[in-house]
C-alpha cells in the first residue's frame, strides 16, 4: 500500500502471415492471405498511467488509466460504447478509480467484466495473436456469420464502460472474487409513451456479472456469470440479453502447467410478461484445454480447443456450425522485459462456420464458397517498459 | 523558478442521478431522468504534462498539456475549435509555451478565457458537478432555448485557442490581471470580393479579454470583460458579438468564507457602418451568492443563483424567461489528494426558460410542455495524481 | 546502452504571417492572406515516450512513441495510413520496437522513410516553418498543382506504418546506412478473379527504401533512393510508383556550416508486362543550398532552392513549371532547451507552379489567376522537455 504514480506499457510488434481457405461443395477453393506488420501478438501494446495512495488505516486510493497503442502505424485507442455506434476512447482498455480497504475495493469506471477473464487467464496464449483463445474469438459475436447464427455483436464482451465493481479483499485464504454492475445510462420517460420509437435507447447497453474462484500454491480455479443487455425496444417491450458462463482451472505440474476452460454463452430475447416459445435462444458450447512448458529461458506453449453453435432453430438441414482450433508456440525471454516469440495456429470450420484468427482477411463467402480454415503465423517482439 | 517536468493530472469518477421535469399550461408533467457513472463532479477528470525551466535573470520558459479525461468510459478531449464544426483536440483543456519575466508572462496556445475565471473562483462548487455556478450553464449559451431566446453558441466561452496572453507579474502587492487576444485565423481576400460568399469565414472565432483583481490576505476580489465573435457575414457586413462583463467577491472568516458574483452578457450584431435600431441585442443577467464551511477534514459547501434573459424583442407575450438555483454539497477529505463527495442541486426555469443541471437528459418540450424544474445529485470519489 | 525510460518533448509556438499573391497574364494581382498562431516554427511540437533496456551481450531493446502535439489549439497527431483515406493516429510521428545488437537495429513499426533524412538533415531549417526546404515542400506532391503536372500526393513522402527496417550499427568509421520495407498489407486473393474491381486493393501502400552516409569530423555526405507505391488496378495491371533519388553533404568550417542536397523524384506508372511509350512520367528536380552561422548564443540560417517540374507530356506551350526559395532566420538560444526564433521566407513560381509555404492560405486561381509568389513570416519560443 506504498503511495506512487508511474507510467508502464508494453510495445509489441511483429509480422505476421494469414491464410483464409474458402470451399464450394465441390471441392473448388478460394484463398485470402496477408502479410502484415501487426502489433500485440504476445500481448496487447498498451500505455498506462498508474498510481496508488496510501490513505492510512488500510485505506487506499488508486487509478489505472490504460490506452491501446498499435505502434504498427501509430494509432491509439478504441471503441469504449456498450452500445451503439462505435466511439472511440483513448484509454479503452481501462480507465478506473478505487476505493481500497480491508473490506475490499470499490472500482468506477471502464473495466474488464468478470466473465472476459477466464477466457484470458486459462488460455495459455492469453487471447493474443494467432493462438488467442478460440471461446474469446467467437465471444464477441461481431463475425459475419454471427448474425447468420442467430447472434449480434456484443460490444461488453471484454470490458464495460459506466460500470460500478467490488472485489474481495486478498485476504481470504485463497478465495477472490469480484461483481460488476454496468449502467446503460438510457433516458428514463415518465409517462413511458413519451419514449422515442427507436430500437435500443431503453435497456441496452446494461451489464452485470461476477466471478469467483480459489487460487493457492499450483491451483487456480474459477467460474463467473454474467448477463449484458445487448438490444431493446420499448414498444415492443423487447429486451435481447446474452448470458455466458464459464469456469476454469489450471494445475501447475512444475514441468508443466496445464489448463483448461468451458464456456456457455446463449442470447435470449424476452417479450415483457410471455416468454413467447418460438423465440429461438441460440447457444455457443466451446472448451479449451492447453499447457505451457518452461525449458530454460524458453516456454513452449499449446492449446486445443473446439467451439459450436445451436442456432435454436427448426429444420437445420446441415448439422449445427462447428469450429475446432489447435496452436503451438515458443517464447524466448531475452530478459526479464523483453521476448521474442513465435506461434502458429489453424481453425477448421465445418457446417458453414466461419470463425477466422484476428487480423486474418474476410473469408470468400461468395456464391457457394463456405469458410473453411484459417491459419496463421506470428514472428515477433514484446518489450515491457 | 526551479526547472521541472511533470505529470499529474485528477481522477474523478461518481454516481449521478438527474430527473429533469416538464409541465403544461395545465399543470401535467412529463418528466426524463437518468442515472449513471459520471465523471468530473468535483473538478474534471485530466491528464496533465506540465514543466518550467529557469533561464536565469529572473526568466523562464514553461509548458502545460493539459487533456480532459473521461474515466467513466475511457474517451479523452473535446472540441478546440474557436467556431464553426467541433473539432476533437487531445489537449482542449490547455496547451500553452510560456516566457516568464519579471515583466510578467507572455503565454502562446490554447488556454482559459479571462472572463470563465470568476465564474469558476467565485463558485463554491468551482463550475463542476450538478453543483455548477449556474451563470456558468448559461454562458455556453447552448442549450436548446438559446437560440429561440435570440442566442447562438459560444465556443469560445471556456476557452480559446490560437491565443495570446499576457499575465501581470506576482509581486504587485495582491493586484494581479491578465489580458488574452485569440487570432480568427481567417483568410483575408485582396480584393475583398475574392471572398467566398460564405457565412462565418472572415471575423467569426476571434477574442479579446481581460481580468483585474485584487488578492490579500481574506480578500480577493476580479472584475473582467470580453468579446467574443460568434459569427460573421462578409458580404452582408454583418458581425455578431457576444460581450461578458463579470465581477465577482470572496471574503473568508476563517469560520466560513463566503463569495458571489454578478455576471452580464450581451450579443451584440452589427452591420458595417450602420448600427441598425431594429437589431436585437438579447442579455444574460446573472448573480451568485455562496459559501464554503470547513468541518475538521470536511466542508460544506453551497450556492445559490439566479439568471434572467432579456430577449429584447417586441411584443414578449410572457414575462422574461428566468431560472434560479441552489446547490448544497459535502467534501470529505480521505487526504490532501483524495475525498469523497456529494451534491444535490435544483434549477427551477420560469416563462420557457430550459436551464438544465450539466449531463441531464433534455427536458420533454414537445407539444405544450415547457422545461421546469432539473434536479441532480452525485455521489463520487476525486483523486489528484 | 544504460536502461532508461523517459518522457520528453518539444512544445514550440509562435505567430506567423503568410500572404500569397496570384496574377493574371495582364498584371491583375489577388492575395490571401493570414496571420495565426502556429506550432512548429522551429521545429514539431511533440510528445515522446521511449526507453532502452540493456540485455546484456550487446543486445538491447527499445521502444519509441512520438506524438505530433499542436499546442496552438490543443489537437494531437495525424494520417498514419499509406494508402487511402486518411486516418488519424496519436503516435503520428513515429512508434517502432527495436531490438538492438553490435550487427545493426532491427526497427518494426511506423518510422521515417530512408529518403526523408536529407531533405531534413541538410536543411538550415531542418523542414519546419517558413524556412522548410523547397524540396521537401514539393515532395508530398499535394499542393493542387500537383494532379495538373500528372502526379499524385505520397503519404508516405516522410514516414511509413507498417515498416520493417534495419540499420548499420555505429562502429564502422563513420559509415552509417539503413534499408526499410514497408508492407502495402493488401488482401491476396486466389484465384486472382475474385480480387474485387476497386482501384488501390492490391499493391498500393508498399514502400522500399535505403540511405547510406559517411560522416566524421566536419563531414557528412549522405545518398538515398526509394520507391513507394501510390496506385495500382488489379484488372488494368497497373502500378503507379513514385522513385525518388537525393543526395546531400554539409561541411562545417567553424565560422559557418554549409550545406546542399540535391533531388529527383519521378512518377512510373507500369502495365504489367508492358511499359507504354506514351505512359507520361513527370519528373521533379531541385537542389537547395544553405548556411548556419553562429554568432554568439545565436544562430543564423539562410537558404536558397530551385524545384522544376517537368510533366512529361506532348505540346506543354508554356515552359516547365518552376519554383524557387530564399529563406533568412535567426534563431537566440536563452539555454539548451529554450530559444526564440523568427524566419522570413519568400517563394517565387513560373509558369503555373503553386508551390506556397506551408499553413499559409490557398492561392486565388480563378479565372485567369496563377500562383505567383508565397510570403512567410515567423516569431516563435521552442521549449524542449
Amino acid at each position: 500500500a506504498q503511495s506512487y504514480v508511474m507510467l508502464s506499457g508494453v510495445v509489441d510488434v511483429g509480422v505476421s502471415s494469414y491464410q483464409n481457405t474458402s470451399e464450394t461443395p465441390l471441392g473448388v477453393t478460394a484463398k485470402t492471405s496477408k502479410t502484415a506488420v501487426t502489433q500485440g501478438a504476445w500481448g496487447a501494446s498498451r500505455l498506462v498511467f498508474k498510481g496508488q495512495e496510501d490513505l492510512g488505516g488500510g485505506l487506499g486510493a488508486a487509478f489505472f488509466l490504460d490506452a491501446a497503442i498499435f505502434p504498427d502505424d501509430g494509432t491509439v485507442g478504441g471503441n469504449t460504447n456498450n452500445t451503439g455506434p462505435a466511439n472511440a476512447g483513448y484509454f479503452n482498455r481501462r480507465s478506473t478509480v478505487s476505493l481500497l480497504s480491508p473490506w475490499g475495493e470499490i472500482r468506477l469506471g471502464r473495466d474488464y467484466t468478470p466473465e472476459f477473464w477466464n477466457d484470458n487467464i486459462f488460455d495459455p496464449f492469453l487471447t493474443s495473436g494467432v493462438g488467442t483463445n478460440l471461446i474469446s474469438t467467437a465471444n464477441g459475436y461481431s463475425n459475419n456469420g454471427a448474425a447468420v447464427n442467430g447472434f449480434q455483436a456484443n460490444n461488453m464482451y471484454v470490458r464495460a464502460s459506466n460500470s460500478v465493481g467490488y472485489f474481495l479483499p486478498a485476504v481470504l485464504g485463497g478465495f477472490y472474487g469480484q461483481v460488476m454492475y454496468a449502467f446503460n445510462e438510457q433516458v428514463k420517460y415518465d409517462p413511458g409513451t413519451l419514449t422515442p420509437n427507436a430500437p435500443n435507447n431503453s435497456r441496452a447497453g446494461g451489464y452485470v456479472g461476477g466471478r469467483f474462484g480459489y487460487a493457492k500454491d499450483k491451483i487456480d480455479i474459477a467460474a463467473s456469470y454474467s448477463r449484458a443487455t445487448l438490444a431493446d425496444n420499448y414498444y415492443a417491450g423487447r429486451t435481447t440479453k446474452l448470458d455466458t458462463f464459464n469456469m476454469g482451472a489450471s494445475y501447475d505440474f512444475d514441468v508443466v502447467k496445464i489448463m483448461g476452460e468451458y464456456s456457455r454463452a446463449e442470447l435470449k430475447t424476452t417479450i415483457t410478461g410471455v416468454v413467447p416459445l418460438v423465440n429461438p435462444s441460440p447457444t455457443g458450447t466451446g472448451f479449451l484445454v492447453g499447457f505451457t512448458l518452461p525449458i530454460g529461458p524458453g516456454l513452449i506453449r499449446g492449446s486445443y480447443a473446439q467451439l459450436k453453435i445451436d442456432p435454436d432453430r427448426p429444420a437445420l438441414l446441415t448439422g449445427n456450425p462447428k469450429a475446432e482450433k489447435f496452436a503451438l508456440g515458443y517464447v524466448y525471454n531475452l530478459s526479464k522485459r523483453t521476448a521474442l516469440y513465435t506461434t502458429y495456429a489453424q481453425i477448421n470450420n465445418k457446417n458453414g462456420y466461419d470463425l477466422g484468427i484476428g487480423n486474418s482477411p474476410a473469408y470468400v463467402t461468395s456464391g457457394t464458397f463456405q469458410a473453411k480454415t484459417s491459419r496463421g503465423f506470428d514472428l515477433g517482439m514484446r518489450h515491457f517498459f
